[in-house]
């Protein structure tokens, strides 16, 4: 006998858990679509040297890599934009810009463990191709906003930035080139303490007057007005931090007249993000009610997406839901549904005689919408209706060889076992309607 | 520069092909949900132990496998049962019998590419688990019958067997035990004529008269009464062949009780299903228009899932749609749409300085359910809609400057390029309710 078990860093998903994946990307696919962003999708396997090289040193380590059938050097995708930037260079010119796709699949990193990290997870990105109007990035996001309230978060702050902010300041300070340096100690604060990225950005030998000015930036909060008008003069002199500050100002104005309210928009200028491809408008998004979770909704926008493989210059934005870090939160704070099933209704078999017509009633019941399991065995009552309990269906039919001769029903809320008697006297339609009333009611 | 392609066997699903497998998955997703079928999902990686040895020698010489970086051998799943077996192993203690899933996955198979199969491809599975109760036999056909439907198909055929009639008929010939040859050569017919199965079956040593009969019982056709009353004389005297008939029986009358016409449900033993761990009832799902296409739903009932992994006897039923097979079927009917996108509406972007206002137009749309493009830069117009329509966008809506002063508008649909004017008096959901009456009215 073979012992039944998953792989280190991997994990099956039971009914409950994947109920509530499911809910999470049907409305990110309805959000996503509602934009006009369509679906794509690409080989989980790819050629060794697409994917190599196009992270960082790390996702090549932790890289699934092999050779297959036909000796080929071939590598599963370590996330979606690797595989976006060959797909446009391969496809972009059938489809023509701008180009507006979303794309929710698996990924896979051989990556430690120890943090509580899978190594097999999903992301949901959506990027527009081919444009460099901020009309784009504007969008990019309103997504965001409408996804988190979509999925019923009321509660969330969308941090934005813009990359040539920083490089103003830096620019000003003389510092220009240094960016990457500086952008991976910015990233660390929150995490580390301000005075403990002082001290790493002075050991890059930045000059500590630099330091206070980079930190007092990154610090910056308020009402995004106020951190715009702290912002100028730090870039003052510095055409490329004023074409960010104006990014961020008309990103602010945009977004309020398509009615993403105040308090759920902020300038922050301490997000870097640690990717080097991003080149203006960065963002991140945070639950207030969690806020040590980390973004749980990242992006921005680069120059070229897709430098290896042509030499169309592709410009792009985009971001991507980080579902698992999401599903993990909504945990946290009791907002996931325990429920086992997809069912509304759970059809109590009491009577084998009467098969045809609980057929009959189950078929229109699901004909009305509704999801019903009717239970497959004939069983006591009192054990089926344990199991539908289980499961959290929210409630049982219940129709007896009396009941169907006096043409009655009793609808059950399981969760407050409160029963209701339902005349329908042998119509379908009658009965169909008082259940889902029912349902609805509850 | 790396050349940007894909693996041989392996395909980029561009927006119109992604568009339209997300529509089937969606359809199966709802119709399984209606029964009671509860999502599951499994990694994509097992012990390679897991995998070996459950299908064929085919699927073990076609499995991607390789060692990870902890050391251990791994491999790609081929199928979602052999998973769903290790699965059941593992969980059922805690999920419970009845147990219903359904699973919708990519698996792999190094495959031979000559056949245009492809080495990716996507199993849409459904299963009962831990009951023997011939309504979960019933259900797996009425699910298919509503899936198939709501796909938006109306002429198919779904035909059932019972593996137990053949063990009838080898048991009346005094052939038991032949019973993995017999149904390998049976399963040949329709690809092979009757002449060459019975040249193969009379290799295998039958005498002449036996395989006159079982060629006589497999080509038996016509209404599934009249099919049942000729097969009942071939297992006179064989217990299991007459339960057999009797199970099919019970089928035909719980389908006919819950709504099948009967054109779309027929006997047919000729179907034996290549796998030998079937048991009971088997069905395959033929297109009328497009018979040579071959099954794009099949299953059956089998006796013990996963008795590899575990001591537990877990009986069950389920079937998979092919969900790739039915996609190239639709494809061949002219059936598949060619819209590269999700969008309803594309919104013109005629004035810059309109911006504000597009996006309160835009967000007020999507706030009624619709998808709405609207085009990032102000370009021409012309231009605008000739991508709007070379994606198949239903319709555009254009509200120039001077419109925005008249509050008016033009709803154009795209592929008639009728237009129709819009008073909406600067009102929002004025313009709201009419571009949604132009929406669903063409």
């Amino acid at each position: 006998m073979i012992e039944p078990r998953t792989l280190k860093g991997f994990r099956d998903h039971l009914p409950a858990q994947a109920l509530a994946r499911e809910r999470i990307l049907d409305v990110a696919r309805r959000v996503y679509r509602s934009y006009g962003f369509a679906p794509i999708d690409t080989p989980a396997l790819e050629y060794l040297e697409i994917l190599t090289g196009k992270g960082s040193e790390e996702t090549d380590k932790q890289l699934y890599r092999f050779t297959d059938h036909g000796g080929r050097q071939v590598g599963m995708r370590f996330d979606l934009t690797v595989p976006f930037a060959r797909f446009c260079a391969q496809h972009i010119a059938t489809l023509g810009t701008p180009f507006k796709r979303y794309h929710m699949a698996t990924v896979w990193r051989g990556e430690n463990t120890q943090r509580g990290r899978y190594r097999e997870f999903m992301q949901c990105d959506f990027d527009t191709i081919g444009t460099t109007s901020p009309v784009a990035d504007l969008e990019m996001v309103l997504v965001v906003h409408d996804l988190l309230r979509a999925i019923g978060i009321e509660r969330f702050t969308i941090c934005v930035n813009d990359r040539r902010v920083l490089g103003g300041v830096l620019e000003v300070l003389g510092l220009t080139g240094r960016s990457t340096e500086v952008l991976r100690s910015l990233d660390k604060l929150g995490k580390a303490t301000p005075e403990a990225v002082a001290e790493e950005l002075g050991g890059h030998g930045l000059p500590s007057e630099a330091v206070g000015r980079l930190l007092g930036m990154a610090q910056l909060a308020g009402p995004a007005a106020d951190v715009l008008a702290k912002i100028e003069p730090l870039v003052a002199g510095s055409a490329t931090g004023q074409a960010g500050v104006a990014a961020l100002r008309a990103l602010m104005a945009g977004a309020t007249a398509a009615g993403v309210p105040g308090e759920r928009l902020a300038v922050d200028p301490s997000i870097a993000r640690g990717l080097d491809y991003y080149t203006g408008i960065v963002l991140e998004t945070f639950l207030d009610e969690l806020p040590t979770l980390g973004s749980i909704c990242s992006g921005g926008r680069y120059d070229n997406l897709a430098g290896l493989y042509t030499k169309q210059a592709l410009p792009g934005v985009g971001a991507s839901l980080g579902i698992d870090r999401l599903l993990a939160g909504l945990e946290e704070l009791g907002r996931l549904s325990a429920v086992e099933t997809p069912a509304d209704v759970f059809l109590v078999f009491f009577d084998e005689t009467r098969l045809a017509d609980y057929l009959r009633i189950a078929a229109a019941l699901r004909a009305a919408g509704m999801a019903v399991e009717f239970f497959p065995e004939a069983k006591r009552v009192g054990q089926q209706l344990k199991i539908a309990a289980k499961r959290g269906v929210p409630a049982a039919l219940l129709v007896g060889s009396d009941e169907f001769v006096a043409g009655t029903a009793q609808f059950k809320h399981l969760a407050t076992q409160q029963s209701t008697t339902i005349d329908w006297h042998g119509d379908l339609n009658v009965l169909v309607d008082a259940v889902h009333s029912l349902i609805v009611s509850h």
